[in-house]
């Protein structure tokens, strides 16, 4: 039987998983504590406390979820929303679209507001739809994996007012890009670790504000899902009266590598992290530009560490099988409508360097 | 900043996670493939074609949830069951009631077939409630991990009858007693990682007989769970018309150490693995007895890789703490009622060797 696993070394330049630095994939491999052991609880601990420190938050209620960013999504929504209740979605691309889904499966009445895939939310819309529909609850995206564009949360906050709770989508900006949980008025924000915080997939970091976590308690019905209802997660992440409740078994291992991937972000600190991403982002783009590609995503609302490119002419969708194959490089192709059309390039945490841009860049030079 | 991360060398002999082999820790470190990598996808269908050796059974649909194996159970229900539909369910522990509860969020009927903690469910129980309800599906646990008793899902389908969908909680059984999806006609089976398969937690195998599938793409209603709906994530693990299609980014490195973790399973050969916990199991049950313990579990039922005991008098349960602390070994207290009376033992996977046992027992003995 086929024995070790040898995976090919691949430079991770897509939309995620990003590329993991050495001493997260070390962390991963580390003893196995028991889920209850006071040993790994005080690993849950840090890991929680980094998480706040990351996500700009004070919030107690925050925590991974014990599955990948679309399980953080769904998180989300099925605690905060009850069969019947109005929510209003920005969809700018294939998030928003799938929140959007998702609190329909939930039973909440949606109103999508939609922009044009490469624009940004407009934060009027959204207030004119919460005029009319007064909703529990408003999401959206702040960095739209499917087309490397910004939405401006803070803007929203200020122009929907304080009433509505807001959901925020940022499994691609977390740790790439400003986030500012507590000062943009976010009641729930969730992520994924394989983006900008460079740790392999399997995770989704979430927090809820009190009045989030107020309406939780406050529900009349069940949240419809067992595995993901915080009202049971949180006797489990937060110290309660007779200790720590079991409810499932946290993934150890991939706590592990989120405890470290976050020491590293800590480490470099988050600020200097963003500016990072922001000055090798900007690198990319000025280098795609000149060979031809089209940005695709509007100016002034472009994510640094998601690029998304209209291919020149002659170039064509199978040079990205070729760069893989060739020069052991992943790049991301579109979703939806643009799947053929356009690319999508990740610059994400670890992989946000500028080497990495040259690298590919004179690869896709000695393709076309 | 505290760095590295250094928790303990535990010896593992709760109900779970159980100790891992090295080569499955150094597999979680291997380089991170991105989800559409045509390397992933090998591995991806190596996996699956792994798990259908183990779970006994021709599945096409068989694959890992992204989550623990309590979101294979709720994988399991959300897809068969629909709003009104009626499910006739096992209840003789936590998982069984776990699984009730999962239902009812559902929306589903439930019908609670209940059995004294310590005993097995009665097949005959379970026919008559079929009888009476005429349920779309029956569900029970194949070895529950709250008590340590094995029942006997064979039995199960030969009385409830061809008619209901069989859906079974093989969480503690997979890889560590005779399970036969395919001869014991099961149509849901769910397990997890972390208990006999040796691997972390993080992943929750399942299978669905080809009448489960129907069941699920004949459904009148969406399934509630956006991240388990297994209409979409069955256009990733099987190779559709344009290829595979994304739907969420999947533990690549969790999906290694499973890999790892099952190519242990089979070289080692399923039947010598049954053998192996067994025996071992036998032996450790000998020992507890001779000390005074009494084994929880119903005679001829008992789980050999999960052992539940009553503590004699004198030793109390705070002893489990000092085996932590003094002896770095692990073992489950009771949950529910019998929490504080009850000790469970794993010896499971990785971890079920007579030396364990020997190291246990003469621990024990040093601290009474």
């Amino acid at each position: 039987m086929k024995s070790p696993l040898a995976p090919p070394t691949r430079l991770l330049l897509g939309p995620g998983p990003s590329p993991v630095d050495p001493s997260v994939l070390e962390a991963l491999g580390k003893p196995v504590l028991g889920h209850l052991d006071p040993a790994f609880i005080a690993i849950m601990d840090e890991t929680s406390d980094r998480l706040r420190q990351v996500f700009r938050t004070r919030n107690p209620l925050t925590f991974p979820v014990s599955g990948t960013g679309s399980a953080g999504m769904e998180t989300a929504l099925v605690n905060i929303l009850e069969p019947g209740d109005r929510i209003v979605i920005g969809v700018n691309g294939v998030f928003g679209a799938r929140m959007a889904d998702a609190a329909r499966r939930a039973g909440a009445k949606v109103t999508m507001v939609d922009a044009p895939w490469g624009q940004p939310i407009e934060p009027d819309a959204l207030a004119s739809a919460v005029r009319t529909d007064k909703p529990k609850a408003v999401a959206l995206v702040h960095a739209e994996t499917s087309t490397g564009v910004r939405s401006s949360v803070d803007l929203v906050r200020r122009e929907i007012g304080p009433a509505p709770l807001l959901i925020v989508d940022s499994v691609t900006g977390l740790g790439g890009i400003p986030l500012e949980v507590d000062k943009w008025g976010i009641d729930v924000c969730f992520s994924g670790t394989q983006k900008c915080l460079s740790v392999p997939p399997g995770l989704a970091p979430i927090t809820f504000s009190p009045r989030a976590a107020q309406a939780v308690a406050d529900r009349k019905t069940p949240v419809q899902s067992w595995y993901l209802d915080v009202t049971m997660l949180r006797k489990y992440w937060e110290e309660g009266e007779g200790g720590r409740a079991y409810h499932h078994t946290a993934p150890i291992s991939m706590i592990y590598g989120l405890w470290e991937g976050l020491r590293l972000v800590l480490e470099e600190g988050l600020e200097d992290r963003w500016i990072r991403h922001q000055e090798v982002g900007e690198f990319l783009q000025a280098e795609l530009k000149e060979m031809g590609f089209k940005l695709f995503a509007a100016s002034g609302h472009r994510l640094p560490q998601l690029t998304s490119v209209t291919l020149p002419k002659g170039v064509s969708d199978d040079l990205r099988g070729r760069l893989l194959n060739d020069f052991d490089i992943e790049i991301g192709g579109g979703l939806g409508d643009v799947a053929g059309k356009m690319w999508r390039v990740g610059l994400m945490g670890f992989g946000a360097k500028k080497e990495n841009v040259i690298r590919l860049v004179q690869s896709i030079r000695a393709l076309i």
